[in-house]
């Protein structure tokens, strides 16, 4: 849609109409409804302002960028957003050469924008080209987007970055950044300086203009512009993002700076749908919903392994007071916001900070604490430094409970869960384990609260796949648990929710076969291992991660450290790509993991 | 020792002393001199008003405690400072109960700072204990500090941030915050302004003092303190960081605030040793030198792999424009200062700034350019979900220069180059290979110049082993080169590094083996492995890298796919345990790598 030759008016009936279509759609299929909502009139205006497709319009987390979407002729594909083979919903180079970057991490844009910088300086098309970023408050949180105004504030290059404050990232507003950002609002000196300056200005005429403008300048020294400044980076705001006008009008002129700029604009999230309006973390991500009044279309019928370990921290949170988490900005997403309620001192969201989470849950385990660090297997990619430096180097009693390990679902290939065992696994110290059910999850829990070594259990998105064989019992270091025997050459052994993989596979055979749920992966429970190689020749290994450097590859190394050479193994981890979006169920089929599929190939 | 009854006058006496000593073992043992010796006077105030073993001292880095480390019963063993089985380089909690954390990597200080005040108000020991921390003004540019302020800011507990100026990190200072913070150094308007105020307290007594003191602080508004007032610290500074009369007062005095300050020091690097005294990078960690003239003890005799790295780039960036590079404040270390130099324009040093680095050179790609992210391997531990979200979902063609692959030596575990392989061997897209000697190298930056996709080598500190067998070959994708070829039933795999230790081990052998050069590990030669299973039943393994999902463990997963079950392989990779610090070779010798020990383990 070419919205140059649009005016004000036409440009805010454009925007009534991407509400309308991102509520239908989102209601439909589910997805990131408020902040999306919120960046509209933000979006349509990069797009008067600025050419998409030359200039790169790079999103932070992307999430918010439906409008950007419909506006890059993708109205009709719309429909089918987050669905398997459908549209994603996160930007996507793939899907459009006006997607600029992949995006689904927080806090990368402004890295990307000094690099797009860096590249049209080399072009020499810095009179035809400007990196336009857009950034959410709750983004500004990490520490990334720090080391990129750190480089940009010294070289200036031009930039313009339009930061959009809805005073709610994900969840609560955290810290110190977003306190300051808020300052400027509602009610503070600023606002109220502003508001006598436009009377002095209504009362003297347009000549008193000048000198209000000198006055709002200097107080510019105590608004949180100030920081940005001190940074070498210029500051406007904060402004309406809800204004299309004013918006275009300091668009264009922060186009025209020449160097790097922070548009700080105020929106609404939620905006133009009334129930979701301002609402804080509920309207985030949504699954399908009832537009009219705003009601959840499905209700899940099983408990969610994130439920499950919230309960069980619960528990020992109530009996051992030594006990203490964080989240990362998921307080709801991983559960932990019961417990940041019911324990307010000893849990913390301490915002998008993976790399901060670990290190100071590491401080607290010295201090004789035992921390559970609670972070999506994803997000964990961002302290993989951390848990090998600050929590294994010095061999401390942190618990990494992995959320959202294995195929996530319609978030996609940016957020599958496959990397973990992979890059855990080789750090020293670290021990690594997983549930397969309720009951085994807090046996797992119960483990963990007391092994007084760096750990990591992972556990999936949703519910457990069901597995009806022995009833689980407690775990113990390194051993695993047998769940049936049969007197054949073949052994499924199952990892986490891949034991409910393994026997689900196991039914539609037509031979009766071992099943080991493996419980550790590292230490590996040896013993059994070696009577299981007595016994089978034929292994197969069921796992929700990546196939290099997994579960399969830490069986094979047993088997080379002890000369095993007999034993034919297959692994049902995931293959070396990454993994696209959709229904869970329909991206496992499209891997061929299905337990109907899987049994095609066993032999 | 205990100084806390010492006066002033007495603590320089023992200032002086500890310079001396410095001095002495670090020209005899190399070391992280200049940091160290500028931190002097602030680590004696910590320890004057602060009680060492009780209040958690956090060293940022590290590297600039040796002066705690001779406070604290560490006078003798300090002779044997970063020789194996020696005392560490960095803090060590199990050298020293005065050692609260291990550190070598820069900028956790803070986020440990704000764990141990968590632990403190749980425990109710706020009003005996705090949590003091030390950090340079180069450990301010990596995000993690934003994300601990961040939070710290917000919860405000009570702790004291001794920001160590010597307005130069390792290298020369990079970004807008070290302008902002040395802004208010010499010559400024704030510097001037003081003066003129203590000239005016000085011509109208003690009684004018209350007034200039209330004008300076209207004044920080344009200090660097602005930017952390705004987060909610209060700052205090900048102060002289030599001057222990006046740092203990102001110590005594932030210790008493009851909140979160930083008090913002400037030192001299190198301060006390006349030849380094305000010497950038030069005299930071040095090799063995003659303390009269400053010269290195030892010369080393052959080319670095450093140096082979720099020239090819040159060669490389010379004739290809769209050739750029980053290293993330390690341009010496890395050898991209001569890059810097040539190529103002294309190689750039973006401070300690791992997740940027990565981002940035992203974007580049994205752009048509060919980065070379140059970094150590244990320092791109920092990045790894950048790799994954940022060049390897985007498949653009950055290649990752790993320095410091393998063992380091005197820097020891924290930087240890070992896990790289295994970490990212998992990530999609992503190709891992490695030169083994000089003219290898050269063929490995060609390949990797041309290559479109994203790629990573790996190399050694100091110089490649020796392999007088076949000249090397271009670099083809995924092709291995067979260096000799036996009528054994021996096979020696040799990747990087690990080829001149595989020949090494071969010339003390009994019997003639074939020896591969794998060059690439992923992805493999499969042909060449398929012809070598046919004949050859033991594999030996021999790459400076982590056992768990490294060489081994790819050569084991090609096994298992291909049903390969009649080779015996061995692995001489490292095994599960942090690695000490020490000479390489006497390190290698405790973990049974040596040639001579090497050579006992073939069947």
């Amino acid at each position: 849609m070419n919205i140059k030759s649009k005016t004000v008016q036409e440009l805010e009936v454009i925007c009534a109409d991407i509400r309308e279509e991102i509520l239908r759609v989102v209601s439909k299929n589910g997805g990131h409804l408020s902040s999306t909502l919120g960046a509209t009139e933000l979006i349509v205006a990069m797009h008067k302002v600025f050419d998409s497709g030359s200039d790169p319009f790079i999103f932070d987390v992307s999430h918010q960028a439906y409008a950007h979407k419909l506006l890059t002729d993708r109205w009709e594909e719309f429909d089918t957003l987050r669905q398997f083979d459908g549209m994603c919903g996160y930007t996507k180079p793939s899907e459009s050469e006006h997607d600029y970057f992949v995006a689904g991490h927080s806090s990368t844009s402004i890295s990307l924008g000094v690099g797009a910088a860096k590249a049209i300086a080399l072009k020499n098309e810095q009179d035809s080209r400007i990196p336009v970023v857009m950034i959410g408050d709750g983004s500004m949180t990490a520490g990334m987007v720090y080391e990129a105004l750190n480089e940009l504030g010294d070289r200036k290059y031009p930039m313009v970055i339009i930061l959009n404050d809805n005073e709610m990232s994900i969840a609560k507003p955290i810290g110190a950044i977003s306190r300051m950002l808020s300052s400027a609002m509602a009610g503070s000196f600023y606002q109220k300086f502003k508001h006598h300056t436009e009377n002095f200005v209504d009362n003297f005429g347009e000549g008193a203009h000048y000198i209000a403008k000198k006055m709002e300048e200097s107080l510019k020294l105590i608004t949180p512009g100030i920081m940005f400044e001190e940074m070498g980076i210029d500051y406007i705001g904060p402004i309406d993002g809800h204004n299309l006008e004013s918006l275009i009008d300091i668009l264009q002129k922060a186009k025209k700076l020449g160097k790097p700029v922070i548009v700080h604009a105020q929106t609404i999230k939620g905006k133009g749908y009334q129930i979701a309006e301002g609402q804080e973390e509920k309207w985030h991500g949504v699954g399908p919903f009832d537009l009219d009044s705003g009601d959840s279309s499905k209700k899940s019928s099983s408990k969610s392994a994130t439920q499950i370990y919230t309960e069980a921290l619960l528990h020992l949170a109530k009996n051992n007071e030594k006990i203490v988490g964080a989240t990362a900005a998921m307080p709801s997403g991983t559960g932990l916001t019961q417990l940041i309620d019911a324990y307010p001192d000893r849990f913390w969201d301490v915002a998008i900070a993976e790399q901060h989470a670990v290190t100071s849950m590491s401080a607290l385990a010295k201090e004789g604490f035992k921390p559970f660090c609670t972070i999506y297997s994803t997000f964990l990619q961002r302290g993989v430094d951390q848990v090998i430096h600050d929590t294994c180097l010095m061999d401390l009693p942190v618990v990494f409970a992995l959320d959202r390990a294995g195929i996530v679902g319609e978030d996609g290939e940016t957020h599958q869960g496959v990397f973990d065992i992979s890059f855990l696994r080789a750090i020293p110290n670290m021990t690594l384990f997983a549930p397969r059910d309720e009951k085994s999850f807090h046996q797992a829990m119960a483990f963990a609260a007391e092994y007084e070594h760096p750990c990591s259990l992972r556990y999936p998105r949703g519910s457990f796949k069901e597995c009806n064989l022995a009833e689980s019992s407690p775990f113990e270091l390194g051993k695993s648990q047998l769940l049936k025997t049969a007197n054949s050459d073949t052994l499924f052994i199952g990892y986490g929710n891949g034991v409910g993989r393994a026997y689900e596979t196991s039914l539609l055979l037509d031979k009766e076969v071992t099943i080991l749920d493996l419980r550790f992966v590292k230490p590996l429970d040896e013993e059994m291992l070696f009577d299981m190689a007595k016994k089978h020749t034929k292994w197969y290994v069921f796992s929700d991660s990546s196939k290099m450097g997994g579960v399969g590859s830490a069986i094979l190394e047993f088997f080379a450290r002890n000369k095993i050479t007999n034993i034919n193994l297959t692994s049902f981890e995931y293959e070396d790509e990454f993994i696209t979006h959709g229904n869970t169920l329909k991206v496992e089929e499209s891997l061929g993991l299905l337990p109907s599929q899987l049994v095609q190939k066993i032999d």
